[in-house]
C-alpha cells in the first residue's frame, strides 16, 4: 500500500486553507486587471534544453526531469542524465514568460503588461514555509525600457498587498548600474557577478564570514572592505545627493521612480545594500519587506538581456513577483477578523422521501438564488461532530429530513 | 538557442483565453460553493507506486515519469525505468483525492463534499482539443453510500453548466449493478470488465467490429450479442417498467434519483447504453452531453471500492467531472455576446514629468476606486497599433500625457 502522505516537501490543501488561498488569489488578481495587466499561462513542463539555458541560476541544479518515453528512451548505453531526459518541470515563470514572448509576441499589444500566477518545481531541501511544490505569482511588463515600468508595477504590487492588508510596509529600491559603477571605482567590475552573490547575502552571513568567500574566490578583500564601506555610507546619504556621486542620467530616472511614488503615498526608500539573487537584473531591483514581521514579501528588477539571451533579441523588461507562500503562511498564523458574511445553512438527509428531496431542491433554489450556500448532506449517526466540523467551516444553520 | 513553441500537445494560454478560463472557472466555483462543496488542493506530483497502483487504466501507461534525484539515482547498471523514477505527473485527480482522503480524514467532516481543479498530465498523441497538459474539475462526495451524493452532485453540475450557458443538456444514467445483473444472466460476469469496456466503444465502432473484438477476447459472441439485443430493448422501456426487470432495491434508489432531479427540472433520462470508461465504477454512472453539440461534457460515477484499493478502507465515493478543457474550447469557438461593462482606459505616457506622472497615479486612484481599470502604457512611436490591439482587449478610453 502507498504512503498516505504526499511527496516531501509537498502540501495537501485542506478546506479552510484552500478558502484562504482563493481569497489572496483572487485580490490580487482584481489589482493587476485593475492595473490594466493581463493573466497569461504556460505549461508547466518545458524543453530542457531551455530549462539549462544557464539563467536560472543554482534554480537549475534542483530541477525536476522528465524521463523520456517510447522510442526516444534507450536504457542501454547510457552515460548522462542528458541523454534520459528531454522536458523539466519549471522552476521559475520568468524563463517560461521570456518564450511565451518570443512565441506570441506578434499578437500581443507592445508593451505588454502581464501576469502569470502558477505552481514552479524545486528539490532542494524542505524548510518550514519553502515546498518543492509552491505557487509562484509574477507580473511583468515587457518592452517598455522607460520608469513608466517601475512606477507601474510597485504601485500595483503594493495596491495588492494593502488589499490583503498588509499596509505597513517598506519598499527598498537600488540600481544594478549604480551598484556596477561603484564596482568599477574599484576595479571589481570582472568579477561583478561574484561579488554580488556574495553582498546578496550580507542580510544572512557576517561580514567576516563575506570576507573569507571573497577570498576563497581569490579577490581582493581589502578592495571589498572599501567597496563595503562605501555601500554603506551610500546608506546614510540623502537621494538627493546622489547626482554628486552617479551618472546622472541613471540617478535622474532613479529619483524620479522614489519621488513621484513617495508623493503618490508609497514610501519608497533608496537601499545601497539591496542587490537581488539572480545574474539576470540590470538596472533597478526592488523588494518590499512587512515592518512588523521583518519579512521580506515581494521583489523584482529590471533584467533587459535575459529575454535576448534565450530568444535572440532583446527586449527591455521589468518584474515583480510576490512572495505568494509566505503570504498565504503569514495570513494563516495572523487569522483575519472579517469572517465571511454569506449565510451557510446544511441539510442533514436520513431517509428522505421523494417529495422530501423535491422540497429540498426547491428550497436550495430559493436561498440560492438569493446567494445563500446550502449543503445537502446525509446525516451520519455522530450527527454532532458533523455539526461541530461544519460549523468551523463556516456554516451556521442545521436543517432535518423532518423540516422538509 | 531553444524553441520558441511550447512542448508538443501543450499550450500557452494569451489574455483573450485566460480571461475566459477564469471567467468559465469562477462560475464553476461560485456554483459548487453554493452548494456545500470544499475546495481542496494536492501536488501535481505523486509517489510513482500509488501512481502505478493498476487503478488509473490505460493512463498509466502515458504518465510523465520524473527522474531520481542525488545520490538516488544511479546510472550504473539500470535494468528498467523503476530504477530511475521515483515519481509521476499526476494523470487524473481521483487518485490523488483518495490518497488526500486517507491522509486527512480525521480533519474533515464526514460526509466530505469536495473539489478540485487542476493540472493533469498524459503522454499521449495530441489531437485537436486533447493536450497532454489539461485542466481537471472534479467534484466529489466521499463517505456517502445513499442516493444524496448522485442527487447532489447531478443537480451542482447541471446548475454549474446552467451558468456557464449549456440549459440544453441531456443527462443520462446508468448503474453498473443493473449491468452486473445483465451480464450475469447471460453467464458473461466474469469477464465483466473486458466486455464493459467494448460495451463503452459502442458509440465509436461498429457493431460489427465490438463483435471481433469479442470474438478476439476468446468470449461468446452469440451471447454478447444477445446481451446487446436486450440492452437496446432496455433503451426503449419506460423506466417504471425496470423494477420487473431488475433487482429492486437497486432500481428503487435508481429511481427515485431520476424522478426527484426531473420533478426539480433537470431532464435525467436511463441510457442503458451507458457504461463509462474506467474500471473503478461500482454503482451510479452518469454523463451529460450539450444537446445541440451532441458532446459530452461532463461524466462520473460511483466508485465505492477504488479507496479502499489504494488505501486499505473501503469509503463510499461518488464524483462527477467537468469537461473543463472542452468547454472552454466550445466557448472560444463559441463567443457569447455578452462583454464586460467594467470601463477601460489607458493612460499613453511619454516622456512625463514628475509632476504628470503623480497627476496620472492620482487619476488612477480615483477611477479604480470606482471599479475601472486604468492602465499606464508608454506610448510607442506605432501608437495606432498600440491602440488597436488595447481595443481588441476592452479598452475603449484613450488619453496621453498631456491630458495631465
Amino acid at each position: 500500500m502507498a504512503s498516505k502522505k504526499p511527496l516531501k516537501g509537498m502540501i495537501d490543501v485542506t478546506p479552510k486553507e484552500a478558502i484562504l488561498r482563493r481569497e489572496v488569489q483572487s485580490k490580487i488578481v482584481e489589482t493587476f486587471i485593475e492595473n490594466g495587466f493581463f493573466e497569461i499561462a504556460t505549461p508547466s513542463l518545458e524543453n530542457i534544453d531551455l530549462l539549462c539555458s544557464n539563467e536560472g541560476g543554482d534554480n537549475e541544479k534542483i530541477m525536476f526531469k522528465v524521463l523520456k518515453r517510447g522510442e526516444k528512451l534507450n536504457l542501454e548505453n547510457i552515460k548522462n542524465v542528458s541523454d534520459l531526459v528531454d522536458m523539466g518541470l519549471r522552476f521559475d515563470l520568468t524563463i517560461p514568460l521570456s518564450r511565451f514572448y518570443a512565441n506570441n509576441q506578434n499578437d500581443l499589444p507592445t508593451p505588454f503588461k502581464c501576469f502569470q500566477i502558477g505552481n514552479v518545481w524545486r528539490g532542494e531541501r524542505p524548510q518550514k514555509g519553502r515546498y518543492r511544490q509552491f505557487i509562484q505569482c509574477d507580473v511583468d511588463i515587457l518592452g517598455d525600457d522607460t520608469v513608466t515600468a517601475e512606477i507601474s508595477l510597485i504601485k500595483t504590487i503594493c495596491d495588492a498587498l494593502s488589499k490583503l492588508g498588509f499596509n505597513d510596509v517598506e519598499i527598498m529600491i537600488n540600481n544594478r548600474m549604480l551598484i556596477n559603477e561603484l564596482l568599477s571605482e574599484y576595479n571589481l567590475a570582472d568579477n561583478a557577478e561574484d561579488i554580488m552573490i556574495i553582498l546578496d547575502k550580507l542580510d544572512k552571513i557576517s561580514f567576516e564570514k563575506a570576507c573569507a568567500e571573497i577570498e576563497n574566490k581569490g579577490l581582493d578583500v581589502e578592495k571589498f572592505k572599501k567597496l563595503y564601506e562605501r555601500i554603506e555610507l551610500l546608506e546614510k546619504m540623502d537621494v538627493s545627493e546622489l547626482k554628486t556621486v552617479f551618472n546622472s542620467a541613471v540617478v535622474d530616472d532613479f529619483l524620479k521612480i522614489i519621488k513621484v511614488l513617495n508623493n503618490a503615498g508609497y514610501k519608497v526608500n533608496y537601499d545601497s545594500t539591496l542587490i537581488r539573487g539572480m545574474g539576470y537584473y540590470t538596472g533597478s531591483v526592488f523588494e518590499i519587506k512587512d515592518k512588523s514581521l521583518g519579512l521580506s514579501i515581494a521583489g523584482g528588477g529590471r533584467y533587459d538581456k535575459l529575454i535576448g539571451k534565450l530568444i535572440g533579441t532583446d527586449v527591455a523588461a521589468c518584474g515583480f513577483s510576490i512572495g505568494f507562500e509566505r503570504i498565504v503562511q503569514i495570513l494563516l498564523e495572523n487569522p483575519s477578523e472579517v469572517e465571511s458574511n454569506v449565510e451557510k445553512y446544511v441539510i442533514f438527509v436520513d431517509n428522505a422521501s421523494t417529495v422530501q428531496y423535491e422540497n429540498m431542491l426547491d428550497y436550495m433554489k430559493e436561498e440560492q438564488q438569493k446567494g445563500k450556500v446550502v449543503s445537502l448532506v446525509s446525516r451520519k449517526k455522530n450527527v454532532k461532530k458533523q455539526i461541530s466540523d461544519l460549523s468551523n467551516l463556516g456554516y451556521s444553520k442545521f436543517f432535518n429530513t423532518s423540516d422538509f
